[in-house]
Parts: C-alpha cells; structure tokens; sequence
C-alpha cells in the first residue's frame, strides 16, 4: 500500500490538515512543523502526488515545448538549454516534435491545452496558421511570427548576415550567392537575406538567393545546391543560412573537385556545439542558442506569473563569428 | 469564462453525468450520443481537463525520458524517435537532460514519481546507483543495467564490435587499436570492447583498449587521442566506440599529416541520422535507433498494462555497416 497523508500525519503527530497546508504551502507554519512533517515522509517513503496539487492550485509547472525535431542540431541543443533551465526554475517541459506537419502541430497544440500546461514555448516553422489569438494560454515563440502577441525571441539575424557577408567580401570574394530556407515563412531568419542584398547593394555587386522550400529536405538541398553550381560558373562565395546547409554545399563542392578555400569560400550559420565539435573548420555565424533558451523561458514566466504581454515583443540576441577554414 | 461541462451538457442536450461519461469513455453510450457531446464540445469551444480525468482514472499516459542530453546527436535522435513513437500511441514525454549528474537524475526521477507518470525510459550513463529497486513504476532502460527486473533494449553489441574489427581487418590492418568510454559503466555497451578483444586474439594479433573516462568530455578525448599516437607508432587502423570519438581522431590524425585511409583506417559506432548526412564519408557501424526506441515504448507500455516483470529482459536490434571512404 502507498503511503497517504494520513500516515505522514499519523507519524508526524499533527493533523492531515496540517500536512497537506506543508505541502501546499498555504497558511503560516513554523519552519518546525514543516520539518516535522518532511522527516514523516521521508519515514515512510511518501510522495507527494503533485498531480492533484496541480489540480488545486491550478497551476502545473508543466511546459510544452513544439521543435519540428531533436534529430536536428540546432533543435536538439535548443531543447536541452530550454530543459536545463526550465528545471532549474522548477518547471518540467513536455517535448513535442512537430516534424513540420501543420497537423501534428495542431493535436500537440490542443493536447497540450488538454493537460492543462502553464505555456508553450514554439520553435517550428509551419506554414500553416494556428489560431494562436484565440486562446490565453501563455506562449512565446523561437524565430518565428506567430500573431501579434506573442513574443518572438532570437539573436540579430540582420547583423548575422550582414557579418557574414562581409566575412566572405574581406575574403576577396565578389561574386557571392546566398542560399536560404523557404522564403514564405513569417520568421525574422528572413532577414539574413535582406541584410545579404543590402550589402551586396552597397557594395554595388550583383545579388541571387536560391530558395530550399523544403525544410530539412536533404534531397531538394543537394539539388538546388547543384543548380547554383551549374548556373553560377563564375561563384566566389556562398553564405548558407544553416550549417547543415553550409556543409552540403563542400560536399556538393568536393564532389565537383571546387576547392575550399581557394576557389571557393564558405560560410554558415547556426553553430551549434555539435557542428563546432566535429567540423571546427567551418566558418559560420553563432547563434547564442543557450542564451535565447533561456530568455523564452524568461518570457513565458512573466506571462504565466503577470498579465498576456500587449504587444508583441521582440528579444534580440547577439550573434558571433567562428571562424574556421573555408574562408 | 471557460466553458465548462455543465455548459457542453445544455448545448447537447444532455445531462453533466453523460458528458462526463463520454469523456472518460465510461459505460455504454450510443455513437449518436457520442457525437452530439462531441458536436458541442467544438461549438462552445470546450476544453476537456486532462489533468482532472487523469487523477479520477490514475493514469496520467505521460512518460519521463531520462537522457543525459538531446544535444547529442544519438540523444537528440532516440528522443525524437521515442517522442514520435510515444505521440502514436497516444502517450506524451516529459524530458529530462540529467547532464551524467548523478543528484539531477535522483532529482528528475522523484519528480517523475510526484507527478504520477505511468513510466520511464532512462538513457543515462550513470555511475552511482539509484535504488530502482525500491519503487514499482514501470521502467525500461536503453544500453544499461539498472537492476535486476528492468528490461534493457539496445542493439547487438557484441555483433557490432566483431564487425568493426574485421570490417578494419579486412581492410588490411593488423595493430588496431580501439577506444572506448568508461570501463565501469554497467552498460551492454562494453561488449564492443569484449568482441574487439575476441576477434584480435582469434587472429593472433596484439590488442589494447583506451579508456576515455569522462562521458561526452572533449579534452580529455584529445587528450588519450593523443597519447595513443604517442604511444602507437605503428597504429594502422582505430575502432571508435562512437562517432563523435571517430570524427576527433580524425581531426586529430589530420594535426599530425596522417592520412585517412592511407596510413589509418577508422570505423566508428552510433551510425546517426546527423552523421551520416554530414559525414557520409566515415565508416561506421549503425544501431537501428527507431527500432531501438519504439521497442522501449513497447516494453513499456506491456509493463504499464500488466504486471511488472519477474526476469531481466533484453532486447537487442542488428546493427549495420555503413561504409565510408575512412577505411
């Protein structure tokens, strides 16, 4: 038999009133009572069922968290750092791997709802469109729009790729193209392109974006990547706005025998730990990944301690260049 | 206000005790019922309470996965995978990133316990010993021994090891050398070092293996990288006891002018998505890591339904070779 409160108050030698005021934490009691009763516990191997203090207080400490998938690098850290700090701040994060699926997203929206969850912290990039208004359930999103009330928390994109850029311009490179995700995304990535063409137009040099308009599709990714070889015979360049990206183009370079970097110079974006780890040659642009975690967690807590946010925040991180050898 | 079930009752035109019957699909109640709730429940925007349904039946269909972190590649793809697997069957996962920190594992397993998940998944590399023991949730373990009466899924280590070794001896080499993680860890794991022994003996040829004590520690893997080309004047082939092991002595190989696969052949172990991708070069022995996770929900579900079991179950998936240019 699992142990009840009773028992606890049995051992105790106070009131199950008085236990269950310890363990919700309401009313005054001495800091002796409340030892009392945890060493009752202790005894008799109680735990807690924080399941129906949840219900009582109408609070469960529990967060969802949407990521398209943790295969992913960028994801995979995201999801650790957001983890790490949820539990530091005595939250639990329910992780829910939307595969880009506008439907999938839609049932983890509505099962999260469901199990009563204190907020959700969004990193997917959907097309589709949610009816994130209609509900008031405490939410902020990773680098992406999702309506006018939800804060949106990411590192200076436009710095990112203005940086970028004009890494591979100090390398002597002119002729740069830039290779992005898909451009119908309502996320601030976005702007690494403009800021590409914008210093491509100050410094008066022709500018192309090539469009992966499949998110994560290795498939399509090799194929564009070997359109733009083919139409860009005189490439100096390539700004790619994710390492994994960045990688395939010197796989797709090698392959052609282009060699990096002297016949063609390379930079990526994103840096995670594990790309640094294993491919500490590629130059790319590092997102403070540990840094925007923790901020997300930081704007849920306000909303789920403070009133819905009137307007849509925004919380822009600094990036930093790692250099590497493809440069 | 939120909707409540008394108000999902008056739009049906029903009584609260049928609402609350379909709900917790409890008793016999007609399709045409059924749907006139359901009907309801959507006009008036209800939102069922999990939370509620999940004390009054005992069963919360979430599950605690115990990881040491998703930011590493094998972690961050079993946890998708576990995720994905879990989402089908209607179960959800909380996320724990224990860091191979003995006091946050304790922490996260007696938080799992309060919260009442229905069971664990724990993929840790753990050396002090938590008393699995002395509780009765359902729990499976990947790669490790926990105790006695909990099942361990993984894949066919033994087989992996034997593969490795000859895959390199079948390439010509005869001082190979194999590097692996800590020797005291209970993990099945271990039996890549016992095949790699077993096969170099059978073929008559010298063998040692390099200890790297520190789980997921970068300097010190540079560091006994190096004191094994130190010591090893005539290395010719290395078996790595994971990818990101193999990919260091890579790097470090490249520091000293030795070529790959000229002068050393490597083979490495895990064989992820993510590696494969950006690394398709590196010779490796794959798990089948979605075989591996869905087989753990399973175990887990059957413990979750049923009796705890009396025996120590193992399960254990074929591996595969991928083979690359670095042998």
């Amino acid at each position: 038999m699992k142990p009840k409160i009773q028992d606890v108050a049995k051992v105790a030698g106070v009131s199950p009133t008085t236990v269950s005021r310890v363990l919700n934490n309401r009313g005054y009691i001495s800091e002796e009572m409340k030892k009392k009763v945890y060493v009752a516990m202790e005894q008799i191997n109680y735990i807690p069922n924080d399941l129906a203090r949840s219900l009582y207080n109408k609070k469960t400490y529990i967060i969802g968290l949407i990521v398209p998938t943790t295969k992913n690098p960028f994801f995979g850290e995201l999801t650790a750092e957001v983890e790490n700090y949820c539990s530091q701040q005595g939250y639990k994060a329910l992780i829910c791997n939307s595969l880009n699926n506008i439907n999938k997203e839609k049932q983890y929206w509505e099962m999260l709802r469901r199990n009563q969850v204190d907020g959700v912290i969004v990193g997917t990039y959907n097309r589709g469109i949610l009816d994130y208004d209609q509900h008031n359930l405490p939410t902020v999103a990773i680098d992406h729009y999702l309506s006018k009330n939800i804060p949106v928390v990411g590192s200076n994109n436009y710095k990112g790729g203005q940086l970028a850029v004009e890494t591979l311009l100090a390398g002597g490179c002119k002729r740069i193209i830039h290779l992005n995700g898909p451009f119908d995304l309502k996320t601030p990535a976005n702007l690494r392109r403009k800021a590409y063409e914008d210093v491509m137009i100050k410094h008066g040099l022709p500018y192309t974006t090539y469009e992966i308009s499949g998110v994560f599709d290795q498939y399509e990714q090799v194929r564009i990547i070997n359109q733009m070889f083919d139409e860009q015979p005189d490439l100096e360049g390539v700004f790619a706005s994710d390492d994994l990206l960045a990688l395939a183009v010197i796989r797709e370079a090698e392959k052609r025998g282009v060699s990096i970097p002297e016949q063609l110079k390379i930079i990526g974006y994103d840096g995670t730990e594990t790309i640094r780890t294993i491919f500490p040659g590629l130059s790319t642009i590092c997102q403070p990944i540990k840094k925007i975690a923790e901020s997300a967690v930081i704007l849920l807590q306000q909303q789920m301690e403070g009133p819905k946010p009137m307007s849509h925040d925004e919380m822009s991180h600094d990036i930093t260049l790692h250099t590497g050898n493809t440069i």
